[in-house]
């Protein structure tokens, strides 16, 4: 009897996935190795990891990526100063990469020759899981049941469900859609999907509202390496436990939150909320700190490179020639991004106040005292009088041609008398 | 006798342009003709124009360019959405080449053939005044006393005015620098030239601290006509007094100080502290309407004509063709950005929480239901086949030249055999 | 009887939209309207519409584009400078969204509810092809038959044309593909297949080879109009009949081709071999123009600006607002880029050898005398200590830590003793 | 006695930098170190030695550097793909940093408080050489007598010469200015300062005119090693003779000629023939490598990159941050730009005709049949789709907007009935 085919699935315990297990195997008569990846989304995977064995799978793996998520996505993005749109910190874009590669690696571990996934043909995570897996390994067949098979609706996943007799989760619908982990939490759909509503306070998971924060602010001190951040508050910290400290105060104080209209990749516009409480807090920490260390031409293009680089996660293109290249630009930048940074969180407010860095390239002495020193005063003229050459010749021509124009002018008029 | 040749001088009235007066009249025999611009710096410009008559101007000019200033400096640079090294809405950057025009206006119609300004060798405004009187008249002589003379210091300053008469303040000497106009209030020098130092919140003028703004937030409504802000709260303003309505509101709830070091054009690093309580408002509503009616294409490349936008207003070139240039770019992308911003204002945040448009580009429809009208869940198979096809050549072209270093390593060993 | 639904169709005359056409009536039932567009691919097209009538198409529309081609498509990119990949000059992408554009209008007025084009499925033009239509009117229907049928050869076309007596043309099956217009002439495919292979000469259409061109250069002048080409040799043209001569001559002397491998926007590399003799002399004079009456932020920043627009224009980007804001800009950048240009041609080369212009910042007398006037070298010295200072306190911060660094070292040292 | 302070000079044996010797000793006491470094400027190097000592220098170096030259600046830089203003090839531009290196490496050895050049005060080099020097050692005081004396003119030097019986050549003035290196030659100057004068083409030193060159043409076969040339023709070079190889197959082909007007740093534009045959071959051959195996993406932000890294290494930003990280960036493309390029020379053209690389992203497959193995037609229209949603869209947007008002119209004209 020839083998059984091998699928990787995306497995995270929810209806939609468990569904696409039975119909994998239904479909396709594959035998399903069920992954769920944990990235921090603080559910119970010993209960996913059995779900996934008793809805038919014929293994189940839970694979801890926490600090391999912080280490080698998220800090390389904090130090490039990537932000979608102004404003989106990549919570859910820079998890899928990750989540791909682990599928891609026990994929090859087991021999599977498929990949599957939950995702729906409308969003960016399609994009995001496919484009990475095709980059790892060009020859895994990938399979997403949403944009193939003839469920449309949750309504038909659930029908599906008690016919396979697998367990329907008895919690009512919720109407907003979810994505979580530990740098993140975003919050789609329900009364959200009118921009003219305003989105209700009462969705926040890992946020209290600035209107329920304390009365008094908080403040908390980063300290960087190279752009990485090493300790808070003087306290040495792994990268987990850094940001599960950094969540819980940025979350008490209500910071980090942001409503947003996005552009998706596949070209239509939606809106989210998204909490990124400790992720807001080293953002701001991080680019104050720039700000004392790096010298105006490198942070100006460094603001080019960081929107390319916000694209690039945003649209999954993580194992990409110029995400690697980029990635390069952005350490050579970080060399001197070792310093503190004190910042002051208050009633959905975080702002850095305070910064110090044995590199600082603000010297007080050159802003009080001591002209003779190291910056002559009558050194502004020449730089003015060259700076401005261009402006200067370019305004000479306009003069000399309408001179000329008007003494034209007054020619003709000679010569027409 | 011959006449007195002319020079126009940037007169604020304060100590210095009064000894500069006198110091042009003494040093050059020019006839001083004295300019103050009201931007609405909100001091008493009656006052002002008596002073410098008494102090010995030929003639004193009060021009008010308010409405000026905020119509042909503020909205371009809004509608641009450019802002400084990520946070500095520009308040002092723009005012100058304003001020530099009426200068030259009025030394035009004086027949002046010098302008004086009272910028200290070590700043940004220097540049700006100079950049922007070159373009405008390159046949003006600029002079600027404090990169000239012997006065080193505040009290050089009141020496030479005891000796020549002119009145010194009585007030204490503030250890701030400030720079205040209709849009915003910049402050520097003090305890703020240790940027390890918080910054002191009894500095501010124009707004509360937010730990003393209420308890309870307030909602403000700006409608927009292709970019520029025409009403709030439903009521239609000419932009002076929509901007004192929306300073007094922001204001209030502690909304738009920021704390920042910079980099100036000078090559110095400096640090600052800036209220743009009103400014604020319009930037956050303005960004979030965009994100409403800009299509990605256009929101990612108007970001770096609004890095470039910036540089220059920061940087005095106001009055440059690559300026205008990039205003013809902005004023493209406004033809749709036409509809209103739900902002909510408390303790220190601003936040747009809902936005609408006629020309909205997020469709509900999409989505939520109806993917057989606009969507076809199917279509995003291509899509990401082609728009991976990058990355999978190469991902291929990595595997086989793999397998060809494998094979050529397997067959070296055969042969060694 | 109800009336057939009608379907405008692009048509060339050849095998494969002659077999289209019949494909179109057999399979939807449509009423075919052919329409030929004009943009000087120098064809017999009074014969393409004898043809497109006796192979049963209901109309048959022949629409000379070409000056509206130059003076909205090419002339336009030409001032931008775009210019795609460093080298194509974008002959086939602009002629598209204007052909896209003549069948929509043809659409509308004939009431069709769907366009057919011929382009296959793995190439650019049916992006541009589409993209235009979607933006002019999303509500046609578009039939890509190359991307539904069956045919896969040229061998099935001609089965098909066999089977319902469509005229197969006797030539034998050129190697190469084509597309002509007044701008340019491309071929793909053939022995060019393979990177390796120098290409023939003898495939040449509108050039002769530059071995065969005349042993004496030819020199051209041609004059501009802010950024327009007006007149060539002094005499005026209109744009048709300017882009015939400089095509001729152009050609004569072997100017203008180009043999490059090429990133499709649909994901893979092909090769192409490119003639372009007048755009190339334009491109060239256009260039040298601004390099004498451009300012140099204002050059730098254009070459940003081309650089996407030529993305977007390869792209079939053409009707969007991110395209529209850049010719605006473009536009604003031309308002002196006015004057005249010597080209010397000779051998394959066309090189620009001198330059005038009213408005030129060319200024003689700042390089060479008269350093009172205008440009004081002492100046500089203040300029570049300013220029440098970022990088004179970058290195004093650097030496300060080495110092340090040393201090440490030595006092440790000396604790150790 | 105190011992004499010493000053590095910048010497090349010429009557500017003999006087300048003289003229540095006489005026500040100094002991003058005379260094002459050697770029490949092609004189006789040993009688500039004696020069400088028989002029009064109490030491003279030449110090070789033509290796170090090409491999630290001149490949770095074509990695980049950097050229100046789309021409210029940075010739004289990356050769200062590298003088100015030694000049403080020499310093420091000697113990020397400063350093003198004898660039003018109106061109960009003097600014090369002294932020490369404040960049290095911030310490060291920079003399450039250009600016400061009271010498005006070339008669001027030679009287001063007499005076202090420093030999003085007997060559007639030549009316051009060079600066040559083992990359390049610039001519300015002559009749070049009128840009409607063609340039006369005996002046070329490493070229013959295009019009003298064979009438045949050559072929030249460059291997790439990761984006750095390590072969000719199969020969393995060091950097030095391939540069002589190929500067001597260039200049026979009167390859690389330019004739431009550039933009100076320092505000004008200036006028300037350079000759880089070897150059030439090298950047075209690298621009073909590239093409064959870059993708899309990394294509166009790298000509971002360019053109900064251009702008900087012309500005003299050599020893900067951000030339440091944009060479990171090049460093990163360069993985895969390994292969081989066939270049075509004819008459000052200089084609590349055939590339292949072992890491080729060009597939012939792709392109030619087998669209059932990689590439599937049909995936087009889904890519399609999703690639105009966004003009869909908007175009919807409009056409219902335009439909709202016609309604509106419509109504009203009911109404006024």
């Amino acid at each position: 009897m020839m083998e059984k085919q091998k699928v990787v699935l995306a497995y995270s315990g929810g209806l939609d996935t468990s569904v696409i297990l039975k119909w994998l195997e239904e479909n396709y008569g594959y035998e399903v190795i069920a992954v769920c990846v944990d990235v921090g989304q603080e559910e119970d995977l010993i209960a996913v990891q059995k779900k996934a064995l008793s809805t038919g799978a014929a293994k189940a793996y839970v694979v801890d990526v926490k600090e391999e998520f912080i280490t080698n996505y998220i800090f390389p993005t904090l130090k490039a100063g990537a932000v979608y749109e102004d404003d989106y910190l990549l919570g859910t874009s820079f998890a899928r990469p990750l989540i791909a590669k682990k599928l891609v690696e026990i994929a090859e571990q087991e021999g599977a020759v498929a990949i599957a996934h939950g995702a729906t043909g409308k969003g960016n995570d399609q994009v995001r899981f496919e484009a990475s897996i095709k980059a790892l390994n060009p020859y895994l067949k990938i399979i997403a049941p949403w944009r193939i098979w003839n469920l449309k609706s949750r309504e038909d996943c659930i029908d599906y469900a008690i016919k396979h007799n697998i367990p329907i989760p008895v919690t009512k619908k919720d109407p907003y859609s979810r994505d979580r982990n530990i740098w993140h939490l975003s919050h789609e759909g329900g009364n959200l999907e009118n921009p003219w509503n305003e989105h209700d306070s009462n969705i926040y998971m890992m946020s209290v509202p600035p209107e329920k924060a304390p009365d008094t602010p908080a403040y908390v001190e980063i300290e960087f390496e190279k752009g990485i951040p090493v300790a808070v508050n003087g306290i040495k910290y792994n990268p987990v436990n850094m940001l599960y400290s950094l969540n819980k105060i940025g979350g008490t104080h209500g910071v980090g939150i942001i409503d947003i209209v996005e552009n998706r990749l596949v070209g239509m516009k939606s809106r989210g909320v998204y909490e990124t409480p400790g992720g807001t807090i080293l953002f701001e920490a991080h680019k104050a700190l720039e700000k004392l260390t790096l010298d105006r031409a490198t942070m100006s293009f460094k603001k080019i490179v960081a929107e390319k680089y916000a694209q690039l996660v945003y649209d999954g293109l993580w194992f990409t020639p110029l995400k690697e290249a980029l990635d390069q630009f952005v350490d050579s930048t970080q060399e001197y991004v070792t310093g503190k940074v004190k910042l002051k969180l208050y009633k959905g407010t975080c702002t850095a106040v305070a910064t110090a860095s044995p590199y600082s390239l603000y010297n007080e002495e050159f802003v009080t005292f001591g002209e003779d020193h190291v910056y002559n005063q009558k050194d502004a003229e020449g730089f003015i009088n060259l700076f401005a050459l261009p402006i200067t010749i370019r305004s000479l021509m306009q003069h000399e041609n309408m001179n000329h124009e008007n003494m034209n002018k007054v020619q003709k008029e000679k010569k027409a008398i």
